[in-house]
């Protein structure tokens, strides 16, 4: 009995060096069945381990019959309908969750976070940078960066336009998957690899990386950057901020609890915890002097913002008269309009 | 005689169980005149109130002959080019402005809006949301949510990329109307039912929801969020904000009067009156307490931003000193760069 | 012999009138043969000047037929390559950087920037924008703004969409050209004419603007106005601003030193030198008062920010007690984060 971490069936891009530009796996699982490896051993050669399987378009029709007759009807459908492409076939195999060594590797991960079967830090990306190409995205599919400029004189001559869309590492996620209950105002700001809960809506101004989202409904109109994970309920104002692990300076990783709210134009360079509040056009930076105002309107504490990372009901504001951040227990619980989150 | 408060022809898309997932109305009209409303009780069985009539090809030529003889010229064009149409036809009467019931009623209302037929706030969007389906918008026309996945994975089994540009209820305004004498760099940022008024620019960071935008002249590189409409001449830096009426906790209505200019990284929680300055990266919320600088430059007062509600010749301003947020009389008239409103 | 500025052969498109609506070069160069120019004189009727020279494909293979004999091999491959264009083809010849008097000239320029042939600031644009016509760039190519509506119903009726991406004088840059080395999250957001330094990367929330751009590598999050050029190795945060030339009040050009890191949400509104930081959130306009705080953090000066243009090593912050804004000598140097630069 071999266990398995996940598998798909999938069809993808290569450059004219056979290189991988992408993969497309439209139905990506946790784990699979000893009949599915076993169907695998015999008709891919399958030896084991971590392994990107080239198919032809006769063997993934074999495939689909196999796995119908194993019970694996799912599969089986998908494996039939892939079996008519005429772009490059492959079934990845992945036995555990170890760092990617492949273009197809990090695909099925990235699939994983888009499709929910895994959170955001919950599989292994590392090094996976250095496995993507730089690609051209276009409307004419994916096209290696360095066969784009005769691909474009081409299509003029031709008398179409070659779209190019996005110069990137990573495509953008509603290409390849589009999870139950969201919206994305403008899908060209969520890349493959960002993990959107049900009941989230992305607004135009909104943005998600990858390896980052939201836990479930939520309303954003600001920065989830890479690594970023966002709460229950929680509201991002328009072109807030929250710090990348990539934007150097901070090992912190950031992240929002539920129920909170980020004003407008505001920013966070700590994590928040739950029904916290900043205010917009306010930003927090890690090493911030805030000031702790108690109960009775008083200076309780001077502290670093640093100090109050994943503290939950606080409330950020800048005072109007006297220009210090000041930090107030949170009372009004964040009444987020059902009315916006149900449909805007 | 039957008065009228809206009528057109239209072209739109249903989904695989018949319901209406957008239409387009090429040639929206306020009012109709009794000749119209005859033929269309002739033809189309018209039996009085706000009705979406569905018309076959056939009919939409017969619509087009009988219009050309009672006169309606344009009518007669529009009716005659859309009975090519394989996709299903409709008129849609609006009797009064009553809230929409259906989604070709919401369309039709949207459009009357962005070919800037009503003005923000003067027709009843009232219950929209919910007769609006959540549609993927693609390189192949509008397509259900539901119905997504398969068509994804047929585009590439054909090897097509079916783009997915936008996951939403609304789509993008210059799919359907570029009113005269507009720029707009980047479209997927305005929402159909902006309404831009002649010598509009939206910069590439500029965002115009539904039901909100702009009276004439305008610069604009910043966010126009739904309900809120820009006076003539007003000028919005890259990336402001302005509070909107679905985003709570404020239940003013946020306008931006005439030759205003909110700077870059701004934004305003209150209206604004004409010839108001908000400095680049201050942002005024209602509840901010503000001091009213004298002409000697003196503290003359303290109060809330919000009851500077729509008051005029105001520059607003964070005392880079003292932290303070001061406001000033504009003395200054803002002198908008013409070369900028020209061209850009 | 005469001395040539630039050179380009070309496809573009006009309007049903035949005027010029854009104009693709697919390898302009500085400079040209006296070779070359003897063949235009033979083969086009060149008669000196700057000059628009429209081609035939039949000339265009003349073209490819006599540069290939005089030893031009590129030119020769691109002339061939394009005589198969049913589009209306050109040679554009620049005897000198003189100011553009047609829109293929324009083009021209706006080539040279995008290419890398040409620094921002260092060829003549001026009356650029009233060559230029507005267009509507399309998935069907560039359509005059005022034949849009009739082909956007024709498209519906035959059952496609036209997809309307922008409507600008200016199209974006990644559909001409796409410069070595860099990426381009989300290419609607740089202009045709950005200069995009290798190392680049364009982050999905930033923005170049024609004219403008990156020396070398840099990681812009943020607005690069049109005119501002960034050096080296800096970085621009997500959502930062620079105040570009045309958006008035400051006739001061904008720029950014090398090793710069402007935060995110920030702004700046005066030239910054090397090594400066701007705090995340803070605009510095060119008014603002700033205090200088000696290596002592004691208060040495005050001035207006304006009187910092240019200056190194310096670190803006506001103080989160007081509210002030203070520059200090920035003793850290900006490291920034490689594997960020890499890949992201």
């Amino acid at each position: 009995m071999t266990a398995v971490y996940s598998f798909a069936l999938g069809t993808g891009t290569q450059n004219s060096k056979g290189e991988w530009l992408e993969v497309f796996y439209p139905s990506p699982q946790l784990g699979a069945s000893q009949k599915v490896i076993d169907i695998l051993k015999s008709v891919l050669w399958y030896a084991g381990g971590n392994e990107v399987l080239a198919a032809t378009q006769e063997q993934m029709r074999v495939l689909a019959e196999q796995f119908s007759v194993a019970g694996e009807g799912d599969l089986a459908k998908t494996a039939m309908k892939l079996s008519a492409s005429r772009q490059p076939l492959v079934a990845t195999v992945l036995i555990n969750d170890e760092k990617p060594t492949t273009a197809p590797e990090v695909y099925l991960k990235l699939h994983l976070l888009s499709h929910r079967l895994v959170k955001p830090h919950t599989t292994t990306l590392d090094g996976m940078f250095g496995l993507l190409l730089n690609v051209a995205w276009t409307n004419e599919g994916a096209i290696d960066i360095n066969e784009l400029a005769e691909r474009q004189l081409q299509a003029r001559v031709e008398g179409r336009l070659l779209e190019v869309m996005s110069v990137d590492k990573f495509p953008k996620m509603a290409n390849y998957v589009v999870p139950k209950g969201v919206r994305i105002a403008h899908t060209a700001r969520v890349r493959l690899g960002a993990y959107l809960g049900e009941g989230t809506t992305i607004m135009h101004e909104g943005f998600v990386n990858f390896n980052a989202g939201t836990e479930g409904t939520a309303m954003i109109e600001g920065r989830i950057s890479a690594g970023v994970f966002v709460g229950e309920s929680s509201d991002l104002g328009g072109g807030c901020s929250t710090m990348g692990t990539l934007s150097g300076g901070n090992a912190v990783v950031i992240s929002v609890g539920k129920e909170c709210l980020i004003g407008a134009n505001a920013g966070i360079g700590i994590p928040l915890g739950d029904r916290c509040t900043v205010e917009a056009g306010l930003y927090i930076t890690a090493g911030s002097i805030v000031q702790l105002i108690d109960a009775d309107g008083k200076l309780a504490d001077k502290v670093k913002a640093r100090d109050l990372a994943g503290k939950s009901d606080l409330l950020f504001r800048r005072n109007s008269i006297n220009g210090a951040i000041e930090v107030l227990t949170n009372k009004s619980a964040i009444e987020l309009n059902h009315e916006l989150h149900a449909h805007n």
